[in-house]
């Protein structure tokens, strides 16, 4: 209750113990399936978080950015994979960063690997982007031929080592089912192999590097893989729990947000919380009306999964609109504070800037870092 | 050329010249009509910015969040309208702004106003906000009973100084004409003015504010409103170039983004500008596909606007996919930068956190002035 009291903005609360769960769960099913596990910090972005994956033995990570790369860097991870095409005009930074720690980045094109070997002065790990589906970004895993000359490029590089191919399958997101969830899995993994063993057979240690969070949740042998990569599972989100990824008691994270203004014969009510806070990521509500959140009941240790029909229709930059239940909303008035799971926990994280735990403990992120 | 070869990430690029005249333009309407020009500064949420107002005489503004307030009050404006529904649990932060500043909230429950004038020990004033159609906050323009009641409980209040009606015309940025947002407009101020007439008959100086961005552009004759508070006319955006409110130069920023992959076969170009620069705010482009941005065509001096059929047809966190015409694929390469104007330039801002200008000069936003 104290906790509850202390706040009076737009809060991301982070309940620790899920939180090391999910961390836990997901290394485990990697040491039993013998494989490489290199989670993706760009949705926590967090030295403090990151110290709990070390804990759990941790020791190779993934970023989208360089500058997060460089953050993880600083706080003492040694083996980043910048799991994003490589952008030359970092070159720079690039080469300053390989000199300092293990780095690797992804390749699609040949200019590039040319114009980086060139470049730079110390050696950086290389995969090749494949798009085994997802159709963002890669060379597509039809295309052989252009993965062999990548790959001939690579080797032929002074500067830059190739390691191995890699893919997102981020068609899962748009999945309909569990099942098909596993099967474009099983699928990229299919194509991952099968470029393998055509275009780089001669390539001693490759890694077939894969893993978003849906697949990672829903499958459970991962044999043929040699790295997972999945980062959203860290706070899972409703995204994911719509997904079938994980169960809302899973979800480390929610939104608490001031009550501003409250209008009983809508049901509604209006909080400090809007797109600034949880970003305009929304998904499709049952009853077919955008959701930007799932309210929750929030205790006096927490917060507590209702399933109720109550849900954050609508935000502008700093104001939201929460359906609520007409025997929910009687009671309630401006000053109170709303629990709200969010959509996309990468996306609210990144403009929160930073966590309060359940015990009140401020945990940082990247962007809550700039310096004046 | 050098300003575009130091760029190395997802940048803000303000055009000062653009931004300069869209000030002047609003500020001499205001003047012509005699009218009290009081702009939001949620847009750009920047002190130099903010200069550029004080330039041309502005002395009072608006702003989303009483850290944005207090982000200006240190800057030197002390006269600052908090346009949003007071949040109580933020009263002492509020009492100690009050001591320092004039300082306005919004006020639509009785109990708000009760716990306030009891709190407080500084003056505010304070405008009753109302709700002329756009249904998100405020008490219905029709129910003059409820208006009545919070303007004797704030006539009645010790610390609380009754200033006037308040309205946000929302609605307009659903408006399917020009023709649609200045009935809009005609229709808030006629509801407010009823409202004054009817329910504060005894109040000798009533300010009506109104005064979004696109019925402030596209209204000529602003008779009848005491004051104004557009924000987004500062830069203006995608969304307000489909609405009418503005044209294609006087858009003021626009995202200049590297390329990192080149998906010749489908027109595609992956740029490192996803949903942590631009936001996920889309509007339906006119071929049914939605935009997260319009692409521009960067020269020597700036951009110029070509109104292809160009355009961010996705982003993820860090990932945008543009679709470029065939013609235009065929010289673009990785490490090349596009330039792409945002669909909300008040939530890309947001993101950005800090400007560059045309002459290469670095502009402050408040999100980049956090403090380790």
């Amino acid at each position: 209750m104290n906790l509850y009291n202390k706040i009076t903005e737009p809060t991301l609360l982070l309940n620790k113990q899920i939180c090391l769960l999910n961390i836990r769960r997901m290394k485990q099913k990697a040491d039993k399936n013998n494989v490489q596990f290199r989670p993706h910090f760009k949705t926590h972005q967090s030295v403090e978080i990151g110290e709990w994956f070390r804990q759990e033995g941790v020791l190779s990570i993934s970023v989208s950015s360089l500058k997060m790369a460089r953050y993880f860097a600083e706080a003492g991870w040694d083996d980043i994979t910048l799991a994003f095409p490589v952008n030359i005009r970092e070159a720079s930074q690039i080469n300053e960063l390989a000199g300092k720690i293990k780095l690797n980045l992804l390749f699609i094109h040949e200019e590039t690997v040319e114009f980086l070997d060139h470049y730079l002065e110390n050696q950086i790990g290389a995969f090749i982007k494949i798009d085994a589906g997802y159709h963002r970004s890669g060379i597509s895993a039809t295309d052989k031929k252009q993965v062999s000359k990548l790959y001939r490029s690579l080797r032929n590089s002074g500067h830059i080592q190739f390691k191995g191919l890699l893919a997102h399958t981020g068609q899962n997101y748009h999945a309909a089912s569990k099942t098909e969830i596993v099967s474009n899995y099983y699928n990229t993994l299919e194509q991952l192999h099968n470029l393998a063993d055509t275009c780089c057979s001669n390539q001693k240690q490759l890694i077939v590097s894969v893993g978003d969070t849906p697949s990672c949740s829903l499958v459970d042998d991962l044999s043929g893989v040699d790295e997972i990569r999945p980062g959203n599972f860290v706070f899972y989100d409703l995204m994911q729990y719509e997904l079938g990824s994980c169960t809302p008691d899973q979800i480390a994270v929610i939104m608490v947000c001031p009550v501003v203004s409250v209008q009983k014969d809508r049901n509604e009510v209006v909080i400090w919380g809007g797109a600034v806070h949880f970003s305009k990521e929304y998904i499709h509500h049952k009853n077919k009306a955008p959701s930007y959140g799932q309210v929750v009941e929030l205790t006096k240790e927490g917060w507590q999964w209702t399933g109720n029909n109550e849900f954050l229709a609508s935000v502008s930059q700093e104001h939201g609109i929460v359906k609520l239940l007409p025997e929910k909303i009687v009671g309630i008035k401006p000053g109170d504070l709303l629990g709200i799971a969010p959509v996309h926990s990468c996306l609210t994280a990144n403009l929160m800037k930073g966590y309060l735990t359940l015990d009140g403990e401020k945990i940082d992120h990247l962007n809550g870092k700039l310096k004046r």
